[in-house]
Formats: C-alpha cells, structure tokens, sequence
C-alpha cells in the first residue's frame, strides 16, 4: 500500500499487527477514527496503554484484576473449597455469566501445547498444586476445552495430584467435543458445571 | 459480559467502539496486547493518538497529508491538467497502486447521500469548481463507484461545470457495477483509468 502519510501509514502498521486484522481492515478502522470526534481516539488509546501499564493479575487465581487478590478470590461468601481450573479469564468471565458456580478459579494462562512450545512451566500449574497441597481444597474442576491439548493438561495437573487428597472433576460434556469454552451458550456452560463428573470417569470413557 | 477488571472493561468498550468490531472480538483484541510486550501497546496507542492530533488534509486535493500541500500535488512531475475526482483517500491509494496514473486528484470526502443525510455542501465540492474556474484544468475524470449515490454525485458535479471548458470522462466499467473501487483488482482498475470514456457517453449508456 502506498501511504500519503507517514502518520497514518504508522496508524495502519500497528493496527495490522492486531489478529485477524489485516492491513486492509486496518486501514478501515483508523480512517473510521479519523471521521468521529477526536475524543474518541484519544478515550481509546489511553483505555490500552492504561490496561496495559496499571493491569495487574491476582496473586492467587492470575485472573485479571485491579486489586493484588480478586473480587472472587476475596469474596467470603464464595467457596474456597473448590477451585475450577480454566485456561484463560475469558473462561472466567464465561462461567461468571452463568451464574451456577459459587467457587474459585485458577487461570492456567493457557494450555500444554507442545507443537506450540508451551510446557509446564509456562503454565500457573505450580502454584494451583501448592494451593491444593495446603489441604483446604477439597475438589479441582477441570474446565479446558475438550482439544487434545487440553485433555493433556488436565492429565498432566491429575499426576502431580497424586497423593493429595483432593477430588477432581471434568464439567459434563453438554458442550461438543473440540468446541471452545467461551462460545458455548450460558445454559449449556451452566449445566455441564452442575453435572460435572469424576475425572477418573472421564479419562476411562475417552 | 461481567469483567473482572474496570481497566478492561473500559479497554474492551473502547476497542467495540470501532465499525464491526464486536464485543468478543474486542476482548480477544485486548487479551492479545496484554499477552504481547507492552512496547506493542503503547505504540498502537500513540500511533492512533499521534495521527488523530497531528493529521493534517492536503489544502488542494484534501488527501491525507503530513504538509500542507500533499506530495502528489507537489510533485511537478505530475500532471495538472488532470483531476481524478474520487470518494475518499482510500481510492487514492488504490489508484496509485496501478502505477497507470500520473495527474492530481481531488478528494471529495463521500458521495451525495440523501438518505444519510449527505449534501453537496457537505463535500469538498467548491474546491473543486473554483480549480477548475481558474482554467488550468482541461480534464476531471469521476472514479466514484457506480452506485445511485456515486451517479448522483458525478451529476451534481457536471452541472456545476457548465459553461466551463473542461472534458468530463468516468473510468471505464471494467469493474462491476456495485463494486466498490478499493476492491477491485489493480490491473482491472488501471486499465479502466486508461480506457475512461467521455461523461456524455456515461450518461447515455446508462
Ligand atoms: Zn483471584
Ligand atoms: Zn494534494
């Protein structure tokens, strides 16, 4: 593309560098921004770069927070005694929505992929087992997508388990197969929380 | 959608705020920069604000420009003699792409719209008269999209040139009719500037 202006040609790069957003799109958007008013430009760069700069994780749960520890994590009438294991906060967000679920969470950060070169240790794995190894957990939620990464990671959290006395679970599978989490529609996520099934049911029935 | 965090709700309307930019695929946006160093971040957001503040429209063609006279209109290599009047900066870029053109252009800024509320005066439409009065002109050639509004537009135009001793032409149909001009194909596109017809004939034809 040939830009008439260096500024907007920047506009456009960074735009572009966004997913699923080519330059095309880009270019689009920015001249979008070009014809509103110019408060909206500005609302909207310094909505990124404040999330950017002040957002913090919870200590306890990494999900997304403006406080150290969560609104969940630091509500008492929540349940502390389970824990739904889920890969990002949009999972969070989604369970949220259904309002079926009194726990807490754990947001991995993502999933064993090793195709993508994510292990373990690029995952809040060793902090979810630390937290069960305190005792006060009495049962683990596996809420992964159904996607043979996810079904490794929930395997992989399973074996360094052992020896805890900790229950596990899988939410039920009103979901279909391989779909992600986050589209499923709030009935269905509600439901397959409630019917949740032992983990060890779930890795005998695949 | 229960956000977890007010920076990232705030982030996320921001971003929904933009054409066909859902919900979800704000979050998904926003989730992505948080992952992505923050550098990444803060360069899209002073991009946008930078272009948004320092911006500036070309005073003859009303191209998007960093002077005060664009490039294109500064450049005497070009051809003054020949204006392509064309909707928005978007059909500069796509008929500089063609490498098929060596005139000036004229930005009008949208077509006549009366169901969007959209007048003569709301385009850049004297300016390109008053060029044209001063006699230095002896071709405009209409490259607005062949819609009812762009038709109405490049009629408009024409009647505020009678009297004047202009040719009028419209870049030849090669591409269909609808199509907006951005999408259509470079060598399409440049062969329908070098193959441009007379007006009159448009209008007859059509
Ligand atoms: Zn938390
Ligand atoms: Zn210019």
């Amino acid at each position: 593309m040939d830009f008439s202006s260096k500024l907007l040609e920047n506009a456009v790069y960074e735009m572009s560098q966004l997913p699923g957003i080519g330059k095309r799109t880009a270019l689009r958007l920015v001249l979008h921004l070009l014809k509103q008013p110019e408060n909206q430009t500005n609302m909207l760069a310094e909505a990124l770069s404040k999330l950017r700069s002040e957002i913090n994780f919870c200590k306890s749960c990494h999900n997304i927070s403006d406080t150290e520890i969560c609104e969940i994590c630091s509500n008492p009438k929540r349940d502390s005694s389970i824990i739904c294991v889920v890969e990002d906060i949009r999972d969070v967000m989604a369970i949220e929505n259904t309002s079926q679920y009194n726990g807490m969470y754990h947001v991995l950060g993502g999933k064993i992929s090793p195709m993508e070169g994510i292990g373990p240790q690029d995952l809040n794995i060793v902090s979810l087992v630390n937290k069960v190894k305190k005792g006060e957990v009495q049962e683990l939620i596996f809420a992964l997508s159904s996607t043979m990464e996810g079904d490794t990671t929930n395997f992989y959290i399973y074996k360094q388990l052992e020896g805890l006395k900790v229950t596990t679970s899988t939410i039920a599978r009103g979901i279909s197969v391989g779909d992600e989490l986050e589209y499923a529609d709030e009935v269905t996520l509600g439901r397959s929380i409630l019917n949740r099934i032992p983990f060890e049911s779930a890795i005998k029935a695949s």
